[in-house]
């Protein structure tokens, strides 16, 4: 049966990823969600508060496991730990042609690996890790677009700053 | 094991529709691939020719079946032949807004019934039917672009027009 | 006290209508909702029919009226009523170009004329009149996306058909 | 040196077209404009009237030539009137994924005919014949928009009809 | 009478800018013109600079206000000077999307309080601040394009640096 | 005959850039590839060594040369060097609103330089520097995306690194 790897940064996970997972979760077998240690901008949580944050919000989830990863492109990660899809969240506010050309990119890297894109639910189409930080940051409340213990994660990291 | 309805007009089916149903039936372990038997716009073929080109095209494919239908919305269809999801295929070229239309309707009609987005290969991104139509009423070469069997059918169209 | 039009062929209104002509009825003094007699396409109700479904949607506003107009463009018929601005909904899935170019001509015909766009609110995003008719007729539950009086007039027109 | 075609309905030509075309004679030894016959949607002038606005237009450009053209694809005019190009305007207000599909047809049809864009200036850059018609229908002013002569014709249209 | 903030970088306020706070001067009984401290990425000029800049492009207006703001989301800025609209300006140009995502979580933060969009002049469509300064910086000129008190103050700028 | 430049940052080039560069040595009779010296991000490669890896890929093309520029906005460039058009590779994954408001830019600059737009083959449309880097740095497969030289030097970068 079908595994999938969900890739992201996650920084950190709100309520349309966990959607998405759970959607996810439905369709496949097994399904791994990869963190990315290092992206390209520099991120509010270490990779293993990511980590921590989004298990906490699959917990019930029995065939969803969150693990790092680091130094290799998504569709080596599939084969590495031996999936055949890689999941992609799709977001009406979503730059969709970023997500293209990321999918033909991997195709071209491995032809055998499939990108497969779930939809999240309405409310949280426009929903960014960006633009929560921003707003939890200026004291803006965004209770329904994260986890409780996320937003508790980031009153504690915007206290501590 | 899940299974899913891949809906559409299909008229005629091209390869960029062949590559979906093919994904998808490495992802499903049943594929319907269920053809409107009126959609909105006039079709060239009868849904009866249209659901036999499909299914020459599919003959290889053991969990692949090619049905029309008519008179419910897809989530409905699904249901009755007992499918979870519903396949839609995404196109650099495609509205990408109707398609997020359409899938946030259908969720509304039935939130079980969840949809899943495949990629057709980069040789298949900007194919339509109606274009292909167009040039091959024209006399345009549309080799490479859709199944021979479909070329045969198109000519046949034409010249008995 | 600034007046405007909310120009529009509403066949038939929906909440995203509704809820865009609350949102102008506390900004404008005047609001006018008026309702085109012969849109390019073909309508499933009459003018009359459209006008008095709109009337009955919006009766709890004060400042709200719902008229029929033909044969002139928007900008004139703004002067006509003593408006000076006209409103648009805006949104995610509408083509926005569409929406550009055509308030970019109306600036050409009258400059004096101003547009003010109004997004609705979130639920109301991906709905469409031509959608929510298409699934009406099929059978599909449209509840929530129409005043309930739609709901009976959509009825009785496809039961009559 | 190279020559080009600029095929469309030009039903009526509008000064985008003009500024586009007056572009194209700079870039190419020689420029025929060629006006689709019988485009899939109902034409407000005949192919006749059609070019006959169009040469008017640009009756100043010694290399620029309109012709009709009908039952064929534009690669294979292009082929038949020797040049090696074909021109296409593009608006910030066009379909430009529809640009791209079309493109990349032709290459497929005739991959040593190439495609070149060009923009028109900024105040054509939202101007359409269908909304120009549309306008006009309705006693709208469009001058400024369209060449005289095509204003004179559509008034003409209009009173007759 | 209703009222309005205009929150934004303007750095440097351009006549984009300065076309928009026009209309919605004319819209709102009263506009604040808001303006970010310390936007996300590095500003050319200080808050104070960029205050006095855009009240002297709009000091023919009785009913406009410039201010600087940190600290809070726009609609609390707009609870606390008692306005009850956000003003946007919409611009071809423009990520459309972006728009949306944050109007929706304004409205998520504080649902009463409403965002209008408003289209600056056709020849301002396409005027990007971040342009400007990259080719004010390379000595082109932006005569047209800003309030000739903002050319002097990049001249200065530039010249310092 | 017409004369050309087509300026970017190319860091580094990729066979997308080589086929537009290839397309426009036909169209114009002389072709000058200018690569910003200075781009606002980062580059992989020094100018000196993205304008020898251009060279080398444009070698077998008689009417191109490559040359580093710095500090003045490209239609200024384009008169330095008597070319009268500015080229520009249009890709479907590309922003094609920044295209639009950068080519108006330029026209605003100097109304007599054009741009033209050339689109790369179908294998090449989602083809990006940026993403290659990223994806060369990870040790994933770029075959078929860049020439070999640029292979080469990317690793040898990576390697020193």
């Amino acid at each position: 049966m079908p595994s999938a790897i969900y890739p992201g940064s996650f920084d950190p996970v709100h309520n349309g990823h966990v959607d998405v997972a759970t959607r996810a979760s439905k369709l496949f077998d097994r399904l791994v969600i990869a963190i990315y240690r290092a992206p390209p901008k520099r991120t509010l949580f270490t990779v293993e508060e990511r980590v921590a944050l989004f298990q906490a919000s699959v917990a019930h989830l029995p065939n969803v496991d969150v693990i790092p990863f680091a130094g290799l492109v998504a569709p080596d990660l599939a084969r590495q730990v031996g999936a055949g899809f890689i999941v992609r969240g799709l977001r009406a506010g979503f730059d969709f042609e970023t997500e293209f050309e990321m999918a033909l990119m991997w195709r071209n890297l491995d032809p055998e690996i499939d990108v497969v894109c779930l939809m999240s639910a309405l409310q949280y189409q426009f929903v960014y890790s960006s633009r929560i930080k921003e707003v939890a940051l200026l004291g803006g409340d965004v209770k329904g677009l994260v986890p409780e213990r996320v937003m508790t994660a980031m009153s504690a990291k915007f206290e501590s700053a």
